[in-house]
């Protein structure tokens, strides 16, 4: 990652966070404009999410990190491997690009380059759900950095292709892309009053997520340096 | 495994059967709610199980060796590869984990915490295709962990996904995962009567493959030492 | 490979090509029976079709080189990796085991052991079909020899994947799962007095596609020992 | 690459373009057939294109860098690494590859082998789509090949996939692939008068993926050579 300058970075995690947040919105437009079984929608939304996952993390990872969620972003910064004043500029450029991503995908299926979601996604259990999903994906995270470097794209692909469905809020499980995803009135929509909750609950689950896991892996502070099992890339 | 305590090792076990619950009977709620095509519901509770399965394996397996799953921890015991004691420690947790996913699943849906299932799964052909789904998965354990140790968690994936299709039980294959879904009155439940039959069934499924497999790669006590043929991680 | 007796490669072929068509014909049924749609109950049979072959070979390629098909054997054997006698071995407990696979899947749902289809599959679209879908199954499987040897289970279930869908007759390619798919009278079906025509073409495609190969990487008679560009497990 | 004289490496890219052709146009004709739902026919459709990605670049790449493609040439051929000679000989047998792809495919469906589409794919949301889908495929090439060779494949295949669903246009982003599905009146076909707007977005989009990974990469002229991470095969 230090061999890519801080522009680079910024410019990756904004093409990444749009291109995944113009993947989500993009497919479920085409879904929603293709049948009227909803379920049989939420796969076409699901499987292109997990698919663009695993190339971006793989394409963008290497520069920037690929965390295209300032959810994660925080964790890391959290665990001391990101400074403050990177990590802020981090979130920024994810919601910019996130919101670009929208205007993207309204740009190529013909519809205005922004417009409010009406979606109502609110309450007790979609919360848990978010928090959930948020948790779940710090977990997936820091093991696979841990145990597999090289997998982490993939892992992450996957866990968010299962999330969509064992979640019962399709797992946003990143406030960047919510917030995005507030401003299409399409599918993937979420009401603007209803983003507090979730991010609340993503960066709750998050936190959770991050604990955990320093515990079960072996916190590097308690336990002295931890060893590389796996030769990085 | 021996880098981490038991009680990460519990810990990894019960976390793993109890996310691995919650998709199963997450996904098979969403999937029920959204569509009344059933074949559509099945490969919607099928994919998000095969593509958690990656995950958790590759997240827990260097912690715990990641069974989720009493039939997989008694052929390990079996071939002396785990202390009895700690076997009995492994089910009781994946048996808890696997009960708390599935109350996580309802939590997130906005169902009562636990509900019995009436879903009926009995008879000898389903307890043959039990019987069949637990052989099979074992059989790709132990030969996966033979030739090809890092590629386990997709082959476990992969199998998972298509023996929910060629068994006509949609392949339970796990006593404690079993039990967890008697807990739940929706797509993925199974009645609780019906338990003793697929559990049985499972451990002799999976014994036989355990025979099977000891002696088609060469058991080690017949044949001396079994050479590892690739690196560990 | 030669690190297993003759008995443990048989016995894997058969088991190999039991499992796989297990999983063709039982995926068959259960998705038949639970969709009118015949595009999603062919989905249905695709998936865990391509997911199984990536787990019987991986699993079992170590052992007896996982052909579970007799034009893969005749290719071998015609390229003198396989001695004749042995290849003679090799189709019997191929066709041996796809039976017992076909039987399998009925006793699983509960169907007469076997069962003559009377699904019509025949004619010059069907046959060219067939040619040119074991056309490129042997491609893939020599190319990935060839450049990537640990890839080729992955190789060959993505390729079953497209071609169950770019081929009109939805990919059979396999002489043994052929004879195998006769005894079935459901989803997966094949009227046995279209077998002639279907193992007919198979064999030919394999055989062109042996030729084609054998040129295109560079004949190791015409050009001096292949070098192996990667290493082997 | 060059262990392979040219005339082996144009009998690649015109067979790996011919079979993509052959996958796309035949799955869309065995989807459109069997469903009337067009999400399922274009998941349907999806699946098995991006699975023969994965297999023809892994087969084909160490032959002649599976191009398959003759925006892809351009750019290779724009970064000094094929000659403008051979450039054009790829572009010429991946036309003619392709067009032998769509007649392959009618052939095996019963078709007359060529027929003109009807399909209006044109306007403004549509040249924008196609532009944002060979912009991505270029960047995932390219950053693929820079960060992780071998996972390449994998990485157009995926990338595909989801631009199948993100994109307005289901994402052609190949000009060779575009003139021969102009050839098929059937489900993934398009109306010859609408290529030229197709072929120029998406070899604009290539150009900009090429100018943006320069610059994101590090381009090797600015700044020296590039450090090669990872053994390549």
């Amino acid at each position: 990652m230090d061999n890519f300058d801080l522009s680079r970075r910024l410019v990756a995690e904004a093409l990444g966070t749009g291109v995944l947040v113009a993947t989500v919105v993009g497919s479920g437009i085409m879904a929603e404009t293709l049948t009227k079984d909803v379920a049989l929608a939420l796969l076409c939304n699901t499987l292109p999410t997990g698919a663009i996952l695993v190339v971006l993390i793989t394409m963008l990872g290497p520069i920037s990190g690929a965390h295209f969620n300032p959810a994660v972003t925080l964790v890391f910064t959290g665990k001391r491997e990101l400074p403050v004043n990177e990590a802020a500029l981090y979130v920024i450029v994810q919601i910019a690009g996130g919101i670009a991503g929208t205007m993207a995908a309204h740009l190529m299926f013909g519809l205005p380059l922004l417009d409010l979601s009406t979606k109502v996604r609110t309450g007790g259990p979609q919360w848990f759900a978010e928090a959930l999903a948020a948790f779940g994906l710090v977990a997936t995270i820091l093991a696979g950095i841990r145990f597999q470097r090289t997998a982490v794209p993939w892992l992450v692909g996957l866990y968010i292709t299962a999330a969509y469905w064992f979640t019962a809020s399709t797992s946003f499980a990143n406030p960047a892309v919510a917030i995005a995803r507030s401003l299409t009135n399409t599918f993937s929509g979420i009401r603007p009053t209803d983003l507090p909750g979730f991010i609340l609950a993503e960066l709750c689950g998050a936190f959770a997520g991050m604990l955990l896991m320093n515990w079960l892996l072996g916190s590097s502070r308690a336990a002295g340096p931890v060893p590389i099992t796996e030769t990085t890339r």
